[in-house]
């Protein structure tokens, strides 16, 4: 984001999903090239998604959505498998009226994590990352987030052609379960 | 509350609980004699329940038990039955670091309304109703609920000794599924 | 307030107020007796003030004198004294639609705080203090104010005959100056 | 701001200032040529500049000033002037800890508007303005903003070089007095 500090950020891999929601055919990140690309990974069980992350997320398809901001849901269930089934997040979604394309990250055959989860190395729930129009991760973030430099970094991403430079790779303070607004996976487990 | 229209309130009869949660035994209205009795009616999934409900539920639970206020919650799951099971409602508790008892609405053998939210009549969810000391029912709210106006009928209803009139009978807008923070129950179930 | 510590509170003296605005003639303190009497004393340009406390007695204002509180704002001002003169207070209010009867608290000849700031011995703004129907003081606070506790103490006030004990004594974390919403009287002055 | 229409906007004169405060020097629009410039256009007595529209831009100070964005406070008075002259502002600049530069709108010989927000022709306050690196007008808008597309406008201004397009013009519901946070300036003067 704005003044934040700009490591130089990785090369993502494609995401795993093993059920998409609100969206008529699977979607592949590749496919949304020529829009800035907004993934909130989340679970429905965290206190800092549903309260901040998910209403942001909603609220930037809302009013971005024509301007080339693609806003993008991914399930990433690390904890309470059995309480975050797909019919839950299906119920979820429906009460929480949330209409953007949501995917269930495909679980691991080896460990809580689930698949995208583990190769793109988030650090826990609410995780926030922009893609710029060419495809490339340009941020990242951990735990809350503020609305003002969330602005600023899409305005800039949505005023640049498809070629440009990493913008921001940062986190919250989450160190370890939910706390304030932030579920982070343990260390044992990343 | 104060300043509401003070109808005759009905005498409830005893809550039916399938599951107990943070309470070693079962819990009867009729053992917390003595106290207000704050109960919470909720289900995991109601948008309203989660972002104003239970955090000032748990807020009261925080500062007034020792002031002589018991706050219950009352799982009344009357939708998305598959979604909220025990089980998950665990998950949930934990999250969200709600300590005060919690019980499971017992499910009912013929409707989707579970037996105490059919028995008290209740709209849907959040409901809030209040006990005086002597166990009569003095007030009661659906939907989403102001801290000033209950906390001004708490501190009523522990300045008195066992023994008084009715508080206020009230309702939100809510008019079926969830909208403005309420879930309600449809027409056709009630 | 409700689990606050209840240490005894002093006998106040009757408030000396050179102007008054929102009423058609002067008001004693001793004139309101029979009602609940919640005294806001604030200064206009004391953020703390005009974001929270202000709006808060408003509210109550609005919700409960007709249950028999009476809310009265009184000017309290150390500081800033060419500022916020009763011409700019009058603006003031008319701005912030406040209609509930404001006192401005008579200047002293000797020192920048007022008359009945003096006698009274308030730490600074926002400072609020409930008077029981008897017009005996029965809780002080200096700084931010919570809208559950001080619903309780009002209700439990509101539920009392003319006869009773104190309530609560207590202060924020105001160290001088304005800092966290709350404007403290210098250590000098005091 | 993003997805509002974009009507070309007028090209603003600079603006007459009778007194400076948070500046050693006087300040020119012109001087700040390569900076994207925010004026935020306020009056002390109005709630919704004193509860939205500073903390908003002194937020965007704090975090952008050195990303490139100029915040300017331009205080507006069209109305109490009595209330609002220099030393009160002074005051209100130290209490509510506004450390931007901010502009005496200079006052007129005939009518209570001052000449800059006369010449600009400003429907009250807040009105918020955007200039670009060219020092072009980009956007303005009447009462309430919300964080996102405020944060949208900026990144895209401060992406793109000194050339470009009109963003937006718009307006809140004001429409006489203060309501709903901003104070319109009665049709009768403008």
């Amino acid at each position: 984001m704005a003044g934040m500090s700009t490591p130089p950020l990785p090369s993502l891999p494609e995401w795993e999903i093993s059920r998409w929601f609100n969206t008529e055919r699977p979607l592949r990140l590749a496919d949304l090239r020529g829009q800035v690309v907004l993934v909130e990974a989340f679970q429905m069980l965290c206190p800092g998604c549903v309260s901040h992350a998910l209403p942001l997320a909603r609220k930037i398809h809302q009013s971005l959505a024509d301007s080339g901001v693609a806003v993008i849901g991914l399930h990433t269930v690390f904890e309470h498998h059995a309480a975050m089934q797909p019919h839950a997040l299906e119920a979820f979604l429906y009460e929480y009226r949330l209409t953007f394309p949501v995917g269930v990250d495909a679980p691991s055959d080896d460990g809580p994590l689930p698949r995208t989860m583990a190769a793109w190395n988030l650090q826990g729930t609410p995780s926030l990352l922009l893609f710029d129009r060419a495809g490339r991760l340009r941020a990242r973030h951990f735990g809350a987030i503020e609305e003002l430099p969330l602005g600023v970094a899409l305005g800039q991403l949505l005023a640049e052609g498809p070629a440009a430079q990493p913008v921001a790779d940062s986190a919250g303070e989450g160190e370890g379960a939910c706390a304030d607004g932030a579920c982070a996976v343990p260390p044992a487990r990343s």
